[in-house]
């Protein structure tokens, strides 16, 4: 299997300044592989849903070819949910509640198909769940793992046992400088690749993110959208269009990185610009070809020559 | 004369969490013209400073040919200050004090040299300043343009007439959503322009600047800075930077533009590595050179094809 996503499929409700819903489709497995879906065929998706998880949802996994043998059901729980309400700006949000449900019991075991994993992504989930499914998995040519603030402050030694398994860690800045415990982002980063991950990418909002490889920092820039309604699940949907784009590209030189980045970024502006996972669903090549050359031509840097007339 | 810079030239009192120093030498006007002095030789200094302003301050203009003629003394005052305290990720900061003291009736009169400026680089003042200055200079071929919120607040209406004769109008973000009574940076960005500055540029800080000229929008990234010592003055000397670069080349196009806020990016970049402007006193063109390379390969986007698999 090319991508294997391990996270949550979720039953979200969202207040935005544009609009309000319920039982939205939401989750990191969810945007993570439908993002991916877009550059990759094989995926295959290990999470869990209760009774209540609609048939429809079921289906916009099944009619895109996204394998859910590894979606587990309890017919007597409730789906995971979570609660937020964003601000004005949508650069902050408030998680009104988190209610964990059938999440609390979660122990994946992935079926045997899922374990050649050529590539795996963990959404965020308790670390020791992380730990359990790489456990899982046979000899994944890259392993590409997320986490939040919660998991730092409280189970900071089961993650930072869990980074020296993982290949790529992609966090958000304020979650990078709370790990590392330094304000200073470029110290930060060298610290969190010290505890495992060869490939740290830092997400950082609407400025975009950052890639440390080795010795090299990429900047891919946040594309410059007019119209956001919805920011969630664009980091899990970031990771999916890296993968994705990892999946169907040999290399994995600084090139092939950034351009992972690239397409990750892709998919993550795509994802806020309507409800839930909603653009992710009608999105076509061309559109996403478009957006590469947007941000291609939004952070190229001409050649120039300049006389200097020093002091 | 190439370039005339307005503004302030104060005497500091600074904290940072790596120490802190008083009677810093500061100030827009100071920022801006030792910034584009790299790239430009002739330039002229207009500001106001009180009897208490040491010889040795004086100097560093005069010892690099920066003209002062227009750099107002009044003996018996006392130059303007300003106190802050940077937090401990340097993103924030307090202004703890503000003494204007001689700047309190600053009305600045340009010497006849300075009245023929090809770049007019008007540093944060009250709108009304900035309109007598524009009044006295006879045909500029730019002209730049800083503010604060204090005057978005305060004076709006002097502000937007002011900016109907401004070429390149440069805000962070957060004024910029301020200005433009907007949460979204890319319409509020129109609206501004709306307002005059064919150019505008949005500071974010260590996320970078976003160019909007015409219908292209370019991002600028934040340099990965190890050692940050003193935001003080960075976006000053990003304006000195860019109108230095634009003195010393003909072009007023996208790729002229974009290439002028990287070397406003750059300028910017040493600033803070050092207390005040003391970096900016001892770089040389290979390191500007150097930052300005450093800058590109931060953001190259490599060529890629990808083969889609779509839904």
């Amino acid at each position: 299997m090319d991508i294997v996503a391990v996270g949550t499929v979720a039953l979200d409700k969202i207040e935005t300044p544009f609009g309000s819903a319920d039982s939205v489709l939401g989750g990191s497995a969810t945007f993570i592989s439908l993002s991916a879906r877009h550059l990759c065929s094989d995926i295959g998706l290990s999470a869990v849903i209760g009774g209540d998880f609609p048939d429809e949802y079921r289906s916009v996994f099944v009619d895109r070819d996204i394998n859910i043998d590894g979606l587990e059901t309890i017919e007597d729980g409730k789906t995971f949910s979570w609660e937020g309400r964003y601000h004005y700006d949508l650069n902050d949000r408030d998680t009104l509640a988190t209610h964990l449900n059938v999440l609390m019991d979660f122990d994946p075991e992935l079926p045997e198909a899922y374990r050649d994993a050529r590539i795996l992504c963990l959404g965020n989930l308790d670390p020791k769940i992380h730990a359990s499914v790489l456990r899982q998995v046979r000899s994944p040519e890259m392993v590409i793992c997320d986490t939040m603030n919660y998991w730092i402050e409280n189970t900071p030694d089961e993650l930072r046992a869990m980074l020296g398994n993982v290949d790529c860690f992609i966090i958000n800045d304020s979650e990078a400088r709370q790990l590392a415990g330094e304000p200073n982002l470029v110290k930060a980063a060298r610290i969190i690749q010290e505890l495992g991950p060869r490939i740290l990418i830092i997400k950082k909002g609407e400025h975009g993110a950052l890639l440390f490889f080795e010795n090299h920092v990429f900047s891919a820039p946040g594309f410059p959208l007019e119209e956001i309604y919805d920011p969630t699940g664009a980091g899990d949907a970031f990771m999916g269009g890296f993968a994705g784009y990892l999946a169907s590209e040999e290399g994995r030189d600084l090139s092939a990185l950034k351009s992972a980045v690239i397409f990750g970024s892709t998919t993550a502006s795509f994802t806020v610009e309507k409800f839930g996972p909603e653009r992710l669903l009608d999105l076509t090549p061309e559109e996403i070809e478009d957006r590469v050359a947007g941000f291609r031509s939004l952070s190229h840097i001409p050649d120039t020559t300049v006389q200097f007339n020093g002091f």
